[in-house]
């Protein structure tokens, strides 16, 4: 049994929340969050403590984890603190926006000896996990092009965007962890094209709504990645990964099973309505593999290190949109 | 908030025990099974205390409804207790596989006034639901042909079977109810015919495990329901209706997202690999609907006359494969 | 290189005069209609000379076969003509449409031992036949069950069911046939419901347009098939054929590959506008298997006597629709 | 009626000689090709004249138009050949390899006046042209991406590689055309990675076979080009344009339609064994668009200046792999 705090009590918090709850491995002890009103609903709904203070949190000594879902500027220190602590930290992404605080950060973490994972919830996908398997067991030979999509469902609120880090760091990089794990290795290099199509105001702080990023592994291995904010029709996201001896699909899903005939057409149901819907499930089975991780003391699936190396993607994807050039990722610590 | 307690702890009790307690509209009270054992198991893992007797439960003055999920012989004597008691009831079908035995059973329920539903929970399915919406809204026009799929996966046990009234009372009279609820028509009349194929033994006590049922209703329209036991490719569930401006379908559900294309073909998940995983969602929804009817003090959606009907085609369905002729439908009480 | 007379210039006439004229192995001969325009018109348009009589077609010692594609009431003569010339002939469905002048026709046409071929051209169609392989190649196991739908689009001319043998002897036939050809074995029952949904005054000569045949093999394998003449969405036909060890379908056939994702829905094409564009392929392959059969000297694919015996089922369903009765089907000559 | 020579009869001069002969508004005249015996065996099999030389038919003054399907290096001398002669002309991609020679051909082209046309023949594939008529018509709304795929099925021989001009200008090319139609707009930049995966020793003539392009339009719109050679699963293409309103996608087209079900499994049709099977009907189509231009006395379809910008971005795609930079696409003439 894992005693579980929560920091951060947001969307995101309360969905954690639930599944912190519903986890037989899980004994939710305490939520936090700076807004004491949201953090005491989901103390009260799910059974947990409200704590006032993250210092109440932190010098619980009978406490085993912190789930860090808290604002994205907070991350890094709270990661400071459960190491201080000795608490394992399951840390939504990023580690933090500036990489070298990210790096920083990482150093002081792994110095501490915690089990820290980042929280890369779409690896838990089911069909992304079995694209995988099939990938990694040899079934389609060895891995010439990757595409991965997202897009979609609608342009987030323009102050979300603005501390967001802009989408190759807060969406893209969840598809550049996806390539990385379904390949097994590191791009080299990375190309970007973005345009702010929706919302020209976003590029005034550096943003974009709309961008391709391509990828070029060490053997010559590419990937293609296209995010969109926008889409008109709900949330779309796929994975191909063709091999020297096929082609393995985590195809779109529908989000019904529903279909009319009537004159010429056919119709039936289009894609979830958002993101969320589509990924809901990943969350509790990537809450999950932390906890099986602590609870048999072994490495956690989803290291720092490895948020490290998306985030150095990301970022030398922006650089490349403002150099109009191929950039080397740069993996030092 | 509606107290209930549970009659019957077996597979399918453990389903609804799973759901009285998720049910934030239910205080789940009691659960009770002839196998104190396994009773007992149900009301410790989901906070219920274990019922010695069905009389502890009867005579519980505080409680609301009971949920009749014993074996099919018990069915139609529960009935009458709960009848008796004023506590309504949700049933599983059959109210009892002897037509004459349900029927003055539902009559004694209804001289008692209490609510009472027999649990057809199919109709609880999103996609089954969704099309007769589209039915029912004139999207189609006029309904000429319902057809109706229920296969798989494998053949019950003989045990089972011995005593579950046979093919067309166990398993097509859920899609019975479902054309009667789909076109809100009672057919009229009904042609089967049915073969032992899987398991010759069966034929002895009178039982099939391959047939195929057409309805005819007053106004022309028609229907055929094709019911087999065994499959080798999981439960395969589907309806289509067919209407004069359209046609609508709730298609075969595959059991996941992922795709392989290798060589000359593609090769991509099957169906669901039994009949529970399917349609597991709508024993929650069934519960839900019968709950809400408690709480706003209304009918319930699916009353025990409703469940006599489609039993009446079942018997005649039996009736048709006897005597090779299209039986007429009696629905006389 | 087979000199061929074509009997018969209209619609499906011009189809076979294409075929004819395109097929490397033909010598596409005369085209002869009791219009003399139209037949005119095909000659012209083929390359072939216009017959004035059918005395021309049947007095020329070169000639090798005839395709006949009259007017279904001067089928059994021209195949009688054929026979006293003997021509190879290839004869559209029925041979005639009363049962006794049919079997007469075919033990005078036996006797000649010419080759006759009737043009149930379904077989040919590719994905039919990919079906029929996997069920005779014991891939999917014994057969238990199987579905045929043949839908749409559109009621024909009243004028023209006035004198088409009603819809089991008009449109079901041919899946009788399939069904024959499929499992390789003759149904012993049958029962079947019509009603007439789209036009009432159909009923008047006892016709109906919406109905399913229940067919009953000797070792308890069951098919269900259901023919509809209105659809409002197309033209609708799929085969199923469930075994013991699995399913396989030839699906419905889309009529295009675009599909629009927009707000919650999913648009793609329908199925074809028609029932000629969906088998319009299966017209050449047929005549091509005949013409084989000729080049080959051996037996045609389809001989009349299955002809008979798909027409035995269609006479059986309509008696059963009378009697309400399962009828037994009487395959005697 | 237009008189026409094909000059080429390779695989592709048989395709085109085989549409020449069945188009009705064509009269097939003259087949030359440096191989008399390949041109002879066409010239027999679709009742045209041997060609002896090109004067031949140069000078033959009731010649309307020539299709110019030989080699790539003498494209630009036959078309010249044909304006000097007055004669239309329908010319396989490119018009030549170098761009400086296709472009001072082009203007040498213009300047007689003759109508010619560059066969990039999938803008008359059937679902490719919906997909474009969808987007122009404004049903998606503005276009922010679109992607295209084309891979497979195999590698051509090398030696065919070696006189292609690379994977850039001999396969991606088609699919810059494709994007240029599609959205009416020139994209401004390219960025391109390659990779020689399948056959190493085709980088030694600075061939790739895996390759992906990206494409950025000067209102901000974005292009993915994924381009295989080799697959392992036959032949991979389609098109996903995405809009402000929507998404339309032209599918992967399955090479059939029988689907089997069996154990945890769903097995169909994958795609067509080689691009030919896939693209075929567009060679006719393609012919027919430019015959009735010439017909009807106006532009035909897609002019030799197309065909030049499409080059022009093959061109900076090559360059870009090179340079590792995102290339300006110049299309000055």
């Amino acid at each position: 049994m894992q005693k579980f705090a929560l920091i951060g009590a947001g969307f995101i918090g309360s969905v954690h929340a639930h599944n912190l709850a519903a986890n037989p491995a899980v004994d939710f002890k305490w939520v936090y969050d700076l807004d004491t009103q949201r953090a005491a609903t989901l103390a009260t709904r799910y059974g947990a403590s409200l704590a006032q203070s993250l210092e109440q949190i932190f010098s619980d000594n009978e406490l085993d984890a912190v789930f860090i879902a808290s604002s994205t500027d907070s991350h890094a220190q709270n990661l400071r603190l459960a190491a201080d602590a000795g608490l394992a930290a399951l840390v939504e992404k990023p580690i933090d926006l500036h990489l070298e605080t990210a790096k920083s950060t990482v150093a002081y973490v792994e110095r501490s000896g915690i089990r820290a994972m980042v929280n890369f919830n779409r690896r838990f996908d089911r069909a992304h996990a079995e694209l995988r398997e099939c990938v990694r067991t040899g079934k389609i030979g060895d891995v010439s092009l990757l595409q991965l999509t997202s897009r979609g469902p609608a342009l987030p609120p323009v102050d979300y965007l603005r501390t967001s880090g802009g989408q190759f760091r807060d969406q893209a990089v969840h598809f550049y962890d996806l390539a990385r794990w379904i390949t097994g290795e590191d791009p080299v290099q990375v190309h970007a094209y973005g345009s702010a199509l929706t919302a020209p105001e976003i590029a005034e702080f550096g943003d974009v709504d709309t961008s391709i990023s391509s990828l070029l592994f060490a053997g010559g291995g590419l990937a293609q990645i296209d995010c969109v904010r926008h889409t008109n029709y709900g949330y779309d996201e796929r994975i191909e990964a063709l091999g020297s001896e096929g082609m393995v699909e985590s195809e779109r899903q529908p989000s019904g099973h529903v279909t009319v005939f009537q004159g010429e057409t056919r119709q039936s149901h289009g894609l979830h309505g958002n993101w969320f819907d589509r990924i809901q499930p990943t969350y509790a089975a990537s809450l999950d593999a932390f906890v099986q991780a602590l609870e048999e003391d072994r490495e956690v699936p989803i290291t720092l290190r490895e948020g490290l190396k998306s985030q150095a993607i990301a970022q030398a994807a922006g650089r490349s949109v403002a150099s109009g050039r191929s950039e080397v990722i740069d993996y030092s610590l």
